[in-house]
């Protein structure tokens, strides 16, 4: 009988250059990267269940994965030659023995996506991947401040959802949409029980078009009570934004 | 009688993909790529004359450069405009009318370039193309802070100039080195009434060696005295290290 590990790790990286976090036949992505150094540095076949499926060029300061090995790992010395073997652009921060019970996806309790977005006329040029750069002169932070009250709460954002996704329901909870300046404009934190595909970013391309008029604060319910993604705006760009935490239970 | 006006322009880049500020008939130099953008703009021939002539990776936050020309410009229409033909990585920030007699390279009192380092076993992947990853476990710090004294002054810096520079004499001040503790690290400051060929990449690599235990103190004296280039570290890499800011007397 083999007795299998589990291990849990908490991974950052830029986005810019992948397909994405999900694996995929043609095109580099983030777990497939991971899991082929894994397997190599460990001589075994590894699948990574990670907690969100962050789309192409979207970034992560704190993704969540998990994976099984019939081994036990030396944590430190692994996530050393992990980080040895990986492109500069993708970082092991974590590494740490987890119980059986412990499920990256499944677990997780909350979720938190922070976008930027730089308002400024002059784009800071070692920003320019990590920010979206939103310079319109009809800009007003009220309408925005108010549009994101509508957001708040549980509610179904099939109109705030691409296609694409698997779930069975589009019923979300967001807790906080909370907005803090900083360096050129300023940066949108979302919380919540889970996000469907493309949602912060759908979110964020309505909230836009409300700050700047080309939306009235009002057509926002009427959206959400829709349920049809056609008749959102347009998705924010991806390299505004970041996977920052996952939260668990336990 | 062409009446010229003279412009002083203050820009940003990311030195990543370039082969430094000063055009190359070969390859992509910032100076190249601006004249370029003006050229086209402008319709006339433009030559800019930088205040520092920072090297392939090197970036900048501050470079300031001037060029004449007998158009009377809008200034702000033309940062717009430049900065729409310009790529993502290079910024103007600023464009204003200057005095006749103002020379970005020889007017400037005093310049200020930072060099960043990451000390901790892992890189942030945000940061990796803007600091240098010096992880070892022989570090001390205080090796560092005493080592910076031996620099600030004037002295004689041909042991830490490498050959390519065109100037007559390396004796220069160095007015300030200061040590700030950031993410990951620290960076140094470092304010001079000027800087020779790759001489701030060359005091930190020394610095970095006497912070291992590599070099002695002590050795820091003997190599000024030296004035040969050969007998100092290797430079630190030019990803760390931004051009911050110009001084000028008026």
């Amino acid at each position: 009988m083999v007795n299998s590990k589990k291990y849990r790790m908490c991974i950052a990286y830029d986005g810019t250059r992948y397909s994405g976090w999900q694996i995929q036949p043609t095109s580099d992505s983030i777990q497939g990267v991971i899991e082929h150094a894994l397997q190599t540095l460990l001589k075994e076949p590894v699948r990574l269940i990670g907690a969100g499926r962050t789309d192409a060029g979207v970034h992560a300061l704190g993704q969540v994965a998990h994976f099984t090995i019939p081994a036990h790992l030396e944590c430190p010395r692994i996530i050393y030659a992990l980080n040895g073997m990986l492109p500069y652009d993708i970082r092991i921060q974590e590494l740490t023995p987890t119980l059986d019970s412990f499920h990256a996806q499944y677990g997780a309790r909350t979720k938190e996506y922070h976008y930027h977005i730089w308002i400024e006329k002059t784009m800071n040029p070692f920003l320019r991947l990590y920010r979206y750069h939103f310079h319109d002169t009809r800009f007003q932070l009220p309408l925005l401040q108010e549009g994101i009250k509508y957001f708040i709460g549980t509610h179904d954002f099939a109109t705030f959802a691409n296609l694409g996704g698997s779930v069975k329901s589009s019923v979300r909870t967001i807790y906080r949409i909370s907005l803090h300046p900083q360096e050129g404009g300023f940066r949108l934190e979302f919380e919540g029980n889970g996000f469907l595909y493309k949602m912060v970013r759908n979110i964020v391309g309505t909230l836009l078009e409300v700050s700047i008029g080309k939306k009235q604060l009002s057509a926002i319910n009427t959206l959400l009570e829709a349920k049809d993604r056609r008749y959102a705006g347009p998705a924010a760009p991806a390299k505004g934004l970041f996977l920052v935490k996952i939260n668990y239970s336990n």
